[in-house]
């Protein structure tokens, strides 16, 4: 049943030249029998939007304009398909926004991450969650506890790459973690090392209140780089996330033997120089990490498990209408990353 | 009981100095009760082998001369401790070299070639098997076949080798694999993913000849580099041997999502750039791979099964007289490797 | 493009009581999309197949009539939807017969033999193989090779199980393995283990002939029961495929310490007893294994590498017109099941 | 250095007899160069010591009376031999009560808990811990921090059985789990699963207070059988830990698709009636445990976090003179188990 009029159109953030985003209007979209029309109520915005918006590409892969960013989103159901079992309307929700093929060797296999036709909103040239509505199968939707904001519930979507890293190092309660670069990912891994139990939890930055923002998050020990020391040949896991060579580098030192690096930051440039000779004098592995797969349902219990501290990863909102100040604030201070995580849509605006 | 007079002593193939090797003699090792006396009759001499004849050290480890080296060997019991249930007088055995601590994490957790405490038979400041007698623990001992040759037997060192890496990727039936760099453990890494049954088996090297022995011991394709090149974009599974820059990076162009590279081969430079970029994109893990535990009865067992073939790796012997001269060619021309890699030590001058 | 005459009926076997089939017409499915049409050519009759055609049921699933059997079958495509990408018209193809839902957490997971909304041909209420022409979605048809006949094509189907069962046993070259009972499921596991390089290949059954045809395909010691008798806490794997308690109890007997025993077969009554002393007392685990997942593609190339001795397994063939007399024959003589195995269609009957 | 005057006898529990324990006198061990001398300070007191207490047997290990029993204890570092190097006099430890003979091909792998040849305390003919001084072998003796009792310590243990129950069942978090039987193990497991953050663990036992204590170490959910009926069709792992019957088939309904029973509890009788036909249907897994192995510095780690609940265990602790009492109480009322769990032998009448 249609409960929302089509006759009317939807705002959107739409980016429409380098570093240019304004509001416009779209259509609102149909939903097919599997789908569920989601009235969006917050997105949050990763590095990866940050760098298309300033860049127009990440590597081969270019923006079209107009394009509308964010992927990391919540918000409630106003209308489903006709087959679909697991919702009704007013469900609070969070989405994943990667849709796989479902046929492939890849999703067949349980790796739906590395499917070659996935469609990831906001990924170009699929559009992303910065509009009011989105229209998505049901089965990448998932339903939300009252317990979360819907700015909290967004955070779904990173630490889903943070359980996606631990799973791939196979962390087991008991280890010693290091974590690197204290971004909104860094951030979702310690949440993530915490609930795997981990007996140690390192966390680098450059900033000490990232790092104090990870103590509250459940990180054990803080090294504020670059004046202090990481520990040599100490941990089971080192979890990469800043992408920086010197990160990436002291990382592989601070490994014992048999021990794992794994790699989520994107490098600055496409090489980095391993220092391969200490990885095979000790067995070390360096793992990779490219999104996630089957990892909302987990997610969204550790969010529910962190509720009471969860939230003081998110500083900074604003409204759809203020979208150009909250990309050009980001753009400008990087250190602003985690206050200006989050766009809250102006709800009053909508209807 | 003790069959062999100690008031004797046995030649050794002494390393004097830097590229020095010369025949000199040495006390017949004494059997601990849970130790063998092993009359060596073969031993292959490894990459790292003629590495420390000519460097005098590897990284930090550093030779103090005289010194013995050699850790492929093979030979006969000839000796048994007062505890030894498993071998007798006569017996025809292959040697792991490397005995470890068996009470640290790793030794406990099976990871025992990680063990920090391991003596290495060869590895300074322990001698090595270029002598006619070596006493060993029996647990590291392992029975021969008859179908095997002593030199033959020998390959089970660097086979163990080989194995490891395809345990560590988890090498499975129906997979493709690339292997780049055909010395001795690229020959035998060929073998041992023959063995698994892997459905391709690509092979490379700059030597057509090499290659041909890889074919006959089980490659399925061959790349002569640098003229031919390799598929990108195509195998499960690499594993390099050779330590070379171009093969490192284009192993990982090789490999298709969700691939593993193997890396063997010790760099000649510490540091190798690694299209990290690449690897987030593919998801893909560089695993590294350092000696083995608990490969040996796999390792005879596939020698065993490719008798008819694993002869053509073993193209020159020399009698432990002429060690001076093996050691020499095998250093003035690289791709002697093969054919110099065993020096079958010279039977009727040891009783 | 519609190249069959919708106009026309196709002949299929049809279920019409207990014990009674008949040949009968009905319309020649519709493709969609993604699906190609298969002119079947063959169609292996599994004992599943027997069981609901003598019993009316298993368990709870019971057959409407009237009813079409069949999930082992091979054969032509005939047409294709206009999405398909990876078939021609003439392929020669192989179905695997299960299309999972693609949406739940099974399914997500690569796990989809567990998926609750599977539409598995032949199972109650879905029509099986046995009919002229099926229509099924491409990434469930799979190419089959030339040197394989569409007869030996079918056996894709169990093979499937049996690699399913070494998978979830974890089988490495160089184990022991112990295969119970010799029916097509028994045989196909010898096929696999011989694939997966176990060392020793122990096969039992009451039926001298099917131990010899186990020895063809790869088995290295019969056990003929009950006159001979499986050695005790020796194997590391032991698959039992009859679903008889004495195999069920001896095979738990022949494991060595933190051996696992896989278990295939259906037993005659729901409860078997297990002696879970000596399984505590060898840390024993019993694996079961229900149908399979992304398994085709490697029992293709298993059966392409066995190609000189798969035949052996297929002794007898009839026409679908004979369908009556077939089902018969393997009711009254259990023995005969692998001779009545395959039911060849009446090619020229066709069109 | 001796620290302890060896002309001196020290106190031991002898047991005598069937259920007849008397304390007595016996000669104080010696340590090796790589053994510690622990002053056993408490000792808890296990099924199996119960066990053998009544019967004089477990399965085919007999008694040969007098012998000494107790094997899960914590005590004082009193000598040191030469070669230790992790301990000194007076450090507080708990004790891995069995060393394997680290050379066999358990031992190498990693699972030495299968070891054939291992020297079990407690177990016959093996001295227990239920005398004054006990050496051990210094890595399998571990320190333990100040926040624990002696008492308390002696739980890891238990612990390490709950442990190597999970690894072996490969809890993650975010599993549904059902422990069944809230004896001494079951309540460790409930810990365990809390510490791996299941995110239900339901637990079931006939008596009231023991499902109140597993509430405080973390259990969600209590079922109290057989008044309460145990969910159907909704748990990812059933450990079940008290051997009865419709516990096991209880446990196999229990479970989802794809599930595990994790069987810790010996049957009365060795075997038991298992639904073979829907663990088929569900592919479901039953996997066993034997004692464990590599889980003490874990145990402790999880003793440690769990400092504050982790004294409900225990209830009732007797002096090492009334151990004729002692062991009474715990044969006379089963449910007394948990009350009479630890002997506190008595510090003031050992020196």
């Amino acid at each position: 049943m249609r409960t929302v009029d089509r006759n009317q159109k939807m705002q959107v953030a739409s980016l429409i030249g380098l570093s240019q985003v304004e509001v416009d209007y779209d259509t609102i979209p149909e939903v097919l029998p599997n789908e569920v029309l989601v009235k969006v109520e917050a997105v949050g915005i990763c590095g990866s939007d940050i760098h298309y918006y300033q860049h127009g590409h990440i590597g081969a892969r270019t923006v079209q304009y107009p394009h509308i960013q964010g992927h990391e989103f919540a918000g409630t159901v106003v209308e489903i398909g006709e087959e679909v079992t697991n919702f009704a309307v007013g469900d609070r929700v969070t989405v994943e926004p990667g849709v796989p093929c479902r046929k492939c060797e890849k999703c067949r296999n349980g790796k739906y991450n590395l499917c070659d036709k996935v469609v990831f909103l906001s990924t170009p040239p699929h559009k992303g969650a910065l509009r009011q509505y989105v229209s998505h199968p049901e089965d990448f939707v998932f339903p939300i506890p009252d317990e979360l904001t819907f700015e909290e519930a967004t955070l779904a979507e990173p630490l889903s790459v943070a359980i996606h890293a631990l799973r791939r190092a196979n962390l087991r309660p008991g280890m010693r973690v290091l974590i690197t670069g204290m971004g909104p990912v860094g951030l979702m891994c310690a949440c993530a090392a915490r609930f795997y139990n981990a007996s140690e939890i390192f966390v680098t930055d450059m900033v000490e209140h990232k790092l104090q923002v990870a103590v509250g998050l459940g990180a054990t020990n803080t090294v504020h780089i670059p004046a202090e020391e990481i520990p040599k040949d100490y941990f089971d896991i080192v979890i990469e996330t800043s992408g920086a060579k010197p990160a990436i580098q002291s990382g592989i030192q601070a490994l014992k033997k048999g021990g794992k690096l794994v790699s989520i930051g994107f490098p600055k440039d496409a090489e980095v120089p391993i220092d391969l000779t200490l990885m095979l004098q000790r067995e070390l592995d360096l793992i990779t990490v490219y999104r996630y797969a089957n990892t909302f349902p987990l997610a969204i219990t550790i969010l529910k498990e962190l509720k009471e501290v969860i939230g003081t990863v998110i500083t900074s909102t604003f409204e759809l209408k203020d979208i150009s100040e909250a990309m050009r604030r980001r753009r400008k201070r990087i250190w602003i990353r985690l206050k200006s995580l989050f766009i809250q849509i102006n709800r009053g605006g909508y209807n």
